[in-house]
C-alpha cells in the first residue's frame, strides 16, 4: 500500500469540500436560496443517467458523469464566473488555469493528469462526452429558472439573444433536448415578458 | 420521439432539485453550517472516482456512483435519518419503502425498475458495489468530521462504540479505507477526547 498515494487522494478529496460553498446564480425550485456548485454538479450528473438517450451521438455515461461531477472544481481557487458576466468572463479562462495548475496537482500524478485532461475536454467541447456535457451544463439552469417563473433571468433583465448565445452550442450535445428546453423552458417566459424578446426565438440555432 | 418519456424524466429532474433542501448532521470543513444531501452524493461520487482501486473486490464505478449519487432520494418524502438516531431508525424502512414507491413511479417505467433496484442494492449490501457505497457513505462523514475537529461527535458526546457499530461493515467494501479511517480519522479524536471511548478501538473489526 502506497501510504503517500492515499494520503494525497484524501487531502484532495477534503480539499474539494470547498466546492460547497461556490454559490452560483441558479435559484433552486422554491427560490429561497440559490445554488453551489456541488449541487449543480450532483444534479447533472443524475440528469445525464437519465437522459444520455436523447445525446446526438453515443456517449460514454461514466465519462460525461466524471466530466461533470469535476469540471467546477477549478472555481474552488477561480470562483463562479456568471454566464452573463462579461467583464469577469475577460479573466476567467486565465483564472481558472492558474487554478487548475493548483488543484490537480494535489492528485497522485496519474490521478492528477487524468482529471485536468477530463476538464480540458469539457472546456474543449470537442468530444460527444463534452458536447453532452455542456448540453447539460445548459440545461439544468434552464429548467431551474423555468421552475421558479423565470426569477434568474428577470431579475438581471436577461434578453433572450443573451440565451440563445450562451446556448449556441446545447442543441450540438442534443437536438431533443434543446428543442424541449425551447419549447418548454423558453418561450412560457417570452410570453410572460420574464425574458426579454428582443430577437425571434425560432429563426436562430436552426 | 415519445414526448410523455421525455415529460416523465423532466418532471423527476426538477422534483428531485428538493434533495438539496435535506439536511444532515455533518459539519462541512470550516464548521459554518452542515451538509445536505445533494452534496454528500456529489462529494461521494468523485470519492469513488479517486478511491475505487481500494475496493476489497473489483467494482464497477458507473453502477456505484450512479447508486451513491441517488440512494437517498427517498429521503426527499422520507426526511434524512441521522445515523445516531435510534428512535427514527425504527420507522426508517418503512418511511424509506413508501417513498421510493411514489418517488421511483414518477419515471418511465424502464427506469423506475432501474433506479429501484439500484437503491435496493445500496439497501441489501450485497454486491461488490453496494459494499463499497456503504464504505463511501461511512467514510465521507468520519473525514469531514475529523476535518472539523470532531464537531459533530462532540457536540452529540458520540461514543466509539456507536462509531463502531455504524461501521461494522465499512472494512467490508474495503478494509484499506477502514484502516486508514481508524488510524487517521478516530483514532486522533479519541486522543483528544472529541469521541468518547467507551471500548477499545483495535480489538474490533479484525
Amino acid at each position: 500500500m502506497d501510504e503517500k498515494r492515499l494520503e494525497q487522494q484524501i487531502a484532495f478529496c477534503r480539499e474539494i469540500d470547498k466546492e460547497k460553498f461556490i454559490g452560483r446564480q441558479t435559484w433552486l425550485t422554491g427560490a429561497t436560496r440559490k445554488e453551489n456548485d456541488a449541487e449543480h454538479a450532483w444534479h447533472m450528473a443524475v440528469m445525464t443517467v437519465l437522459l444520455s438517450e436523447y445525446a446526438n451521438e453515443e456517449i460514454d455515461v461514466l465519462r460525461t458523469m466524471t466530466m461533470l461531477l469535476i469540471h467546477d472544481l477549478v472555481e474552488i481557487y477561480a470562483g463562479d464566473t456568471y454566464a452573463y458576466d462579461e467583464e469577469g468572463k475577460k479573466t476567467q479562462k486565465r483564472r481558472e488555469l492558474v487554478a487548475a495548475d493548483r488543484l490537480f496537482q494535489m492528485l497522485p500524478e496519474d490521478q492528477g493528469k487524468k482529471f485536468r485532461e477530463i476538464w480540458e475536454e469539457f472546456e474543449a467541447e470537442n468530444t460527444p462526452e463534452s458536447r453532452f456535457a455542456r448540453t447539460m451544463d445548459n440545461l439544468q439552469p434552464m429548467m431551474l429558472n423555468a421552475a421558479t417563473d423565470g426569477k434568474s433571468w428577470a431579475d438581471r433583465g436577461i434578453r433572450l439573444s443573451q440565451i440563445l448565445g450562451r446556448n449556441k452550442n446545447t442543441a450540438k450535445g442534443s437536438e431533443v433536448l434543446w428543442e424541449y428546453a425551447k419549447e418548454n423552458f423558453l418561450q412560457p417566459n417570452l410570453e410572460k415578458g420574464r425574458i426579454v424578446e428582443d430577437v425571434p426565438l425560432n429563426e436562430q440555432n436552426k
